[in-house]
């Protein structure tokens, strides 16, 4: 077992960690830290619990510390991260000192031998670990996950862009308001409602889903050569998003295939059989009205993305369009960390 | 005045139809149809009212009619039609025989001879009507509006297709239940929640839109020669529907003259006046997070199409992205029946 | 193994059946009857799945019968009954004749010699199966479980009633909406809405509960002698009933030994050890802000009733209020037939 | 015309201020008063705006200043607060030294000298002013209204109270989130979903109502003599409070004798014809499921409460059940002062 700590233990996707890494197989959640206002307390007091599955016994007796390497337990091996990204910039560097970090923050995305990371999508990415610790003298390194809808944009590409020539994306969303935090969308603002506007969220799903299907030639990472445009809008869901996608290849293709490479996909954490890896990456619903965010988040624990409505684009030569829901906070976030954590784990450490 | 009436008057467009000829200054609504089962009631017994604001008096007494034209009074002029598609197919040719039918219905449009119109995109359209009179032997004649999603996104293109040139669209739909009809959408389809397709609505999106934006040739209608494609959504949002359009154009151009000629776009109901055009039909909203259903579907009282999050798209050379709501059962139902038939009324009749 | 089967097992209520019985230690689901149009059919091809989780593999390829007694396997022993009051009537009637019926229907509440069970707080009341059977000259039996509401209540009240003089109730609800079925509320009525009124609800409560706080003299049930008032309101939520309460007690009383008292409350059904028994049939809820039903609803699987706002009605004298949060569709409905289906399988099979 | 101005201009009930004095024919808004933050900016560059309708034209320019009376223009003679109760504290006694404060903060409600009114119930409380003035010497003085709540309760039970002996009422409310300011509560918070506790709500309601229903006997306020609980609820509705009420009579009555009170109340605002005075304070409605937030919150322009499904109580002797949906950032906040506002500028100015 190793043991392992999360940063941001009190927040939406710290709780989400905390879920994840109760009765885990590997990990042993022995360490919590939170801001000051926190620190000192037993977990259970210094937590206003926000998921529907009540929290874990197991963590409501350890006392928070405070968010720095000097105050966390020597036992731990690896820290979750899911701080703010203000905080995340330099508190994950202090840490990586000495521990590996595995970071759901943005703050550290794409940096240079910095690895982002989807398991099933670019796992030699890793390789960038030796070069980072060279770099900054550290003992531990950073590992960081992508954006919530990047990570379920780009698992259902993955099986595309390895069998396909694709020549462009674009993609909307429908994004649940967990994404924004706890506090992070009012309910006057979504109720009979919606937002078509996140803050640097389009950015963010044009440039990482690049630079994770790109290619990583043992110095840096070239990105995907296709085009990707994104239009990002919050809708009153609690967990789930929703990606309408319209896709054009190079050529001339057969629908049946592009759902067969999707429904058959498998990759490194399927076949380590990873703790956290979904049986199946992606599913694909046959139903004409699904995916749906309420009926399709959990599956697969929440780690599996389902797609729906794949069918040919009329309006344009080489053309497909389709839907896919995935769990913003388990996949989008705290699993994509653990699921990252596993993989070093059995690599790696 | 002319007099006029209402088929499905019970229902929740035919309750819009009502709402919006209460006080008007060219019609008075003298009759009102619905089925067998509410036929010989009084309006306000018959109906259960479903908008906010109160069922006008001067219908409550309206003895309520069958729906075939040897029940309708014989002094009314214009009907508007929000029967069920499968009813109107038949009926709404009943009632040509001898009366304006303004429709909401999806039966007749784009048939031949039968005009789809929206008054500032396509008046032109109209001229269809005397072949449609002399093919069929009518004194009357069916003028039709188009779906409620593509009204809203047909106003805001169509500026950009008078002034650029048009390579291909992509519009991605978050839609209100309400356009579903009052008992449309369970809530326990939509709490939490979105469903991913709309029977029929992304074929009527793609068909109507290049028909409308087409040019009618004296004898038929030659359809717009872009490339568009639709993805149908709907959302917990009981009015107003949403749409995220990605445009490309053939050429390069600057994005503050699209902005421009969206905000500046008049046409001809605001020409001539008419009662229901708005003053813009199209309105550019500045902040970053607009336009937003329940925030802007009233505006213009529900006539105009709110626009926002206009952006280039650095994706895609020659593209750009925005965000539009438009009221769907004003803008895109009753009220766009109700502004054909003054277009009719002014110019026809 | 006990086979078991359901009747209207496509609806909501059914599929809340076919998921609580999967993977059930006692009962082996091997029967599932359904209306004509899907009898015949296999049973994942006749159902639209409503439920989060999804369709158990064991069912998908039982073959849909029709609902009466000649076309259910004869090896089936109990049918649970969640089929539509009209229909309920006279089929768990044929069903009794050789099948012991469990009932979430309410045809037949509080007939003579039906017993209306709740396993923790009425399970005598089974000793009416004799007379019945007698009576009717049946094999089998039929048994019920009360309204959703009515039982949420009374598992709150039973410990009050058992340990003190109770003198009135009062109760508001707020009810979610899969309560009316799948298709019973449009999101039309319930988006940025409430609806203060569900058909004959209240009479349910005020009558139910008397009933089942009674006694058993051997021949007939008296009620309760407290008095209680209901007022019951739909409100935007899809599972998990909500009741605000108010309790006049005949004497004083300290607060903390009500408290006490529910919170410790066990029963029958826990001292049996019964499969759908929840270890604690009451929860009492600290946080101030709580139960809330998206986070206390699945308490106990769905078994538990959350209790919380424990506090002394300074208004009134002798008097205290409290909130409490009960799943309809599990602890109020297929979960509570169940329940009784396990107390019977282990007093009287 | 009087020229009044805003306290807490930016803020959500400043907004409705803002809103219901636009076209006002007494008074002319013309100081907007904010934190320091958005002094010194037009009121259109300082504001994001949350309602509904668009911000008025006349107040876009009006500079915003900050909130204390030097700042203030001198032309103005009354101030609106909506400020937060810990600022309200201080600052309305400043502005009271010179102008009339009509307050909807709780700061100063039900205190010695200060009337807290709504004036179809309690104009007599008026009369406290003077000793007001002259007990801290100001030229000007403070009156409150009451909590949104509050207002709704007080107005229906207005014409019970004057023809009946109340013995007892419980009340169970459904509140909308806008209760609770823009960021008051989290989407995470209320969607499928609801909180049962509203902080220091039930307490006003329970004090306030006994205090505007109460005497004053030239000197003091004697609180009214029945007993009053309250349990208070936050529901997913935007605007409209929704109340389960409960009432106990000390006699027999006729329930349609109890329609007739409400249905027919007037009272001095509709005397006098005040400009925000609905023609009918209470609206009793006949609909088996009314009434309803999103449907009634606007009855009257907001300033009407609307009652329903008004019934006998079978349960309790004397008793009988209602509910009401009155809209509370109108009539429970906003409105409320600036009727009492309008019957001071009629009455004492």
């Amino acid at each position: 077992m190793v043991n392992v700590g999360v940063l941001g233990a009190t927040g939406m996707v710290g709780q989400r960690f905390i879920q994840l890494l109760d009765k885990h197989p590997d990990f042993e959640l022995t360490a919590l830290a939170a801001s000051s206002r926190s620190a000192g307390k037993r977990y259970e007091d210094a937590t206003t619990w926000y998921l529907d599955d009540e929290m874990p016994e197991s963590v409501k007796d350890i006392v928070v510390c405070e968010t720095n390497p000097e105050d966390m337990d020597n036992d731990v091996d690896i820290v979750f991260s899911s701080l703010p990204t203000e905080f995340a910039a330099k508190v994950e560097k202090d840490f990586a000192k000495d521990y590996v970090v595995a970071s759901n923050a943005s703050a550290h995305r794409m940096k240079k031998n910095i690895p982002l990371v989807i398991p099933e999508v670019n796992p030699e990415y890793l390789d960038m670990i030796d070069a980072q610790q060279k770099e900054n003298n550290w003992d531990g390194f950073i590992v960081t996950n992508p954006n919530c809808s990047t990570i379920a944009l780009t698992l259902t590409l993955k099986p595309i862009v390895d069998n396909f020539n694709v020549n462009s994306i674009r993609v909307s969303t429908m994004q649940a308001v967990s994404g924004a935090g706890y506090n992070g969308v009012p309910s006057m603002a979504i109720v009979d409602n919606l937002v078509p506007y996140i803050g640097s969220e389009e950015e963010k799903m044009e440039s990482e889903t690049l630079h994770l299907l790109g290619s990583f030639d043992g110095e840096k990472v070239n990105d995907a050569n296709f085009r990707l445009s994104a239009s990002c809008h919050r809708v009153p869901v609690i967990d789930g998003h929703t990606e309408a996608i319209f896709i054009e290849l190079d050529d001339d293709f057969d629908i049946g295939d592009v759902k067969d490479k999707m429904a058959n996909f498998k990759a490194l954490p399927q076949e380590l059989n990873l703790f956290s890896a979904p049986e199946n990456p992606v599913i694909v619903k046959e139903e004409m009205d699904r995916p749906q965010p309420r009926m399709d988040r959990n599956a697969g624990n929440g780690m599996s993305v389902s797609v729906g409505r794949l069918r040919k684009d009329q309006a344009f030569d080489n053309s497909f369009k389709y839907v896919l829901v995935g769990h913003n906070t388990i996949r989008g976030a705290a699993g994509a960390s653990v699921l990252n954590a596993e993989l070093i784990n059995e690599r790696i450490l």
